[in-house]
């Protein structure tokens, strides 16, 4: 008989250990992105941000419903990373670095704060709740770090990126994001049971915050000749492949250097914004981000298990966390007293934590520090201040507070351009 | 000791069952990038299509050169697979149904002989050169499938795609793509020591060639409502969202039912070429093929392994390999006798095998139906007909035969607008 799975001729060419089929692969990529895009527009029918839309959509073909979407498959974790990176990288491309700069001590006293506040009360309370000093300080190293991701999303979806509010939590989650990850590698050493030296931490702390400053100041004398001469030679479609080289380039080294992906691909996209190719880079690279964007989101979303929030002690463990995750937070935006701006928005927008709580709950439960319920505790951590911030700042945002907001962003707007 | 070995942080979330981390991908595509880019201009420098550039980078990133290209790696396979999908859709969205029709007949007699032909010449020399029944079944059917990606993309480079012979060329690589399925089909069976019964082929074919007629039938129905629903509610990049969920999807359909991804995305496009918003998709497609399709190229470039052409045997039965392979397709060029066409150009536009020359190989060599020698044989052959048939279109198509050419497209074109 004739075998008709033909399938395998493609298997034939390219044994594939990661179990997945280039045909589950397009099944899969075309679910999520119809899903996404669903659910998208479902969600600004209802006043809601798109991205909102898309964790839903995550959570619904995640292992815990529908289970069609398996977050933890390399390929579809590639495409979200590349999604989270094209984000970063357009999002820098819109931003300008001295309005970033001219907020960088509001923003630097928010991540401070925004750090120090929730990890501290978060490993209180889990202490106080009978958790072993370990554990509660995973539980409050996990409530440190914003999503980066969301929070620039749901102000680029709202159209108040460019607001002082905006430009300071952007900062802030990018800022508090490289302070995670210094955690991140203390807490690692304390699970391995080494305990970290103070040097070490403080030279992990130099480098990822001098790889930030020399990217963009080398970045910012050596981009744009490049990128001249490209445009000079080469097609429109030359410039957007080259510009994501040097974000995928960049994103690696800041990396390997003890810093986060994203924070690489943001700083790419603040070296090429002032280029005066920045346009064309960024309609080449919209496209792009439109495909990978949305399965990034899917993916955090995916990551949640709902089925965990079965028991009574779990929900309220999990509930105390997340008080103290959203009150250390909202307060962080009140602490750079001296600048004038919507503090309330600054505090709702700093909340979300979606893939770096993540993050930190799977490292404790892999590495056995965490029980399963205390996972579970922070999943809902998680859960409750990714999807509550949107819609909060939604409202806040189109009410009174916006007038004195937008006055402000064009007091800003015009201090940049005249400088 | 504080570990700067930050970048397990992602393992953490994904563990990384096919060894590469996201970090060594986007390496790996930074690199492809920049070199497909690269030698592409270098090789429009010296007036050849830029996909030789992108083929040679390959050849020289792959494992037989510089060795850090690894085309079985998974990851690069499926972006590989997502460029000739995105490639065949975008040149499916470029054609012209009508006119791909009017030159039907002779695309089918050009597939038919460039198939029989090749097959046939193949295993007469193998076998005279001493190869068993099986081997020099298997080394004949990698004669027969011309590379519809390749063809199309030279074609394209070289703005002739549209004329007589660019639609015929691209009629018959798709339609031999179809009868080589249908021959690994039943290769595969012989190898795997079953004999193929005669209904079971006819019923492979019926159902091969079905899909393709089904598809765009019901396309052309249904398509375009669905398509003019989303463009009255939803944003440009909506549209070429759902337009990829369409090739996906196709791709996939084909492929369960025993035809090639490629043929399913080149269905979708198709279908989409005459709804109204075909501009709209094309343009944010197009940015995404820049990304993917050069990765392909680079792919192909990369299986070909150049350390196998040490022994002066394996060159002869190469050789020998490699002119009836050029013969039967040049042949194949004059089969439609009836048209007014530029034969030489169908001809040596059928001539590059690429990547479906390999995938017979492959499989013969994985099935220990062929010896290492003469697997390298076929390679040699896919290489010397890859590599030669772009460069010689580029003087056919340059040279005197065009004034004819393009005085016969005109008519064509004209034929079809009044139509």
């Amino acid at each position: 008989m004739l075998d008709l799975g033909l399938p395998a001729l493609l298997s034939v060419v390219a044994p594939d250990p990661s179990g997945v089929s280039v045909e589950r692969f397009l099944l899969l990529l075309a679910t999520i992105l119809v899903s996404a895009k669903v659910l998208g527009e479902l969600a600004e029918r209802f006043g809601q941000p798109a991205v909102i839309g898309e964790l839903v959509a995550g959570v619904l073909l995640g292992p815990s419903v529908i289970g069609f979407v398996d977050p933890t498959l390399p390929a579809l974790h590639l495409f979200a990373e590349i999604g989270v990176i094209l984000l970063l990288f357009t999002i820098g491309l819109e931003t300008d670095l001295k309005r970033l700069l001219s907020v960088g001590g509001a923003a630097f006293t928010v991540a401070v704060v925004g750090v120090v506040l929730p990890f501290a009360s978060g490993y209180f309370v889990a202490h106080a709740l009978g958790l072993d000093l370990l554990p509660a300080i995973v539980s409050g190293a996990a409530l440190t770090a914003t999503s980066v991701g969301i929070t620039a999303r749901v102000f680029s979806d709202l159209g108040k990126l460019k607001s002082v509010e905006g430009q300071i939590v952007l900062g802030a989650a990018v800022i508090d994001d490289v302070i995670g990850l210094i955690i991140l590698a203390v807490v690692s050493d304390l699970v391995a049971g080494t305990t970290p030296s103070v040097g070490g931490v403080l030279r992990t702390t130099a480098i990822a915050f001098g790889f930030l400053a020399a990217a963009i100041v080398l970045g910012r004398f050596l981009v744009p000749p490049v990128f001249n001469f490209l445009a000079r030679t080469g097609k429109e479609n030359t410039l957007a492949s080259m510009a994501l080289v040097l974000a995928f380039l960049l994103a690696v080294l800041a990396s390997e250097i003890g810093s986060a992906v994203i924070v690489g691909a943001f700083a790419a996209g603040l070296v090429l914004a002032p280029t005066e190719q920045a346009h064309a880079i960024e309609r080449g690279v919209i496209r792009l981000a439109n495909l990978f964007v949305p399965i990034f989101f899917v993916a955090v979303g995916a990551a949640v298990d709902v089925r965990t929030f079965g028991s009574r002690d779990i929900v309220l463990v999990g509930l105390a966390l997340t008080a103290v995750a959203i009150l250390g937070k909202f307060a962080a935006g009140f602490a750079p007293i001296w600048i004038r701006a919507n503090k309330t928005v600054i505090g709702v927008g700093m909340i979300p934590r979606g893939e770096v709580g993540l993050i930190f709950a799977q490292m404790g439960l892999t590495a056995g520090v965490l029980t399963a319920g205390t996972y579970s505790a922070l999943m809902l951590m998680v859960l409750v201040t990714t999807f509550m911030a949107p819609p909060l700042l939604r409202q806040l945002l189109s009410k009174s507070s916006t007038a004195e907001l937008d006055q402000e962003s064009l007091a800003v707007a015009e201090m940049t351009t005249e400088a």
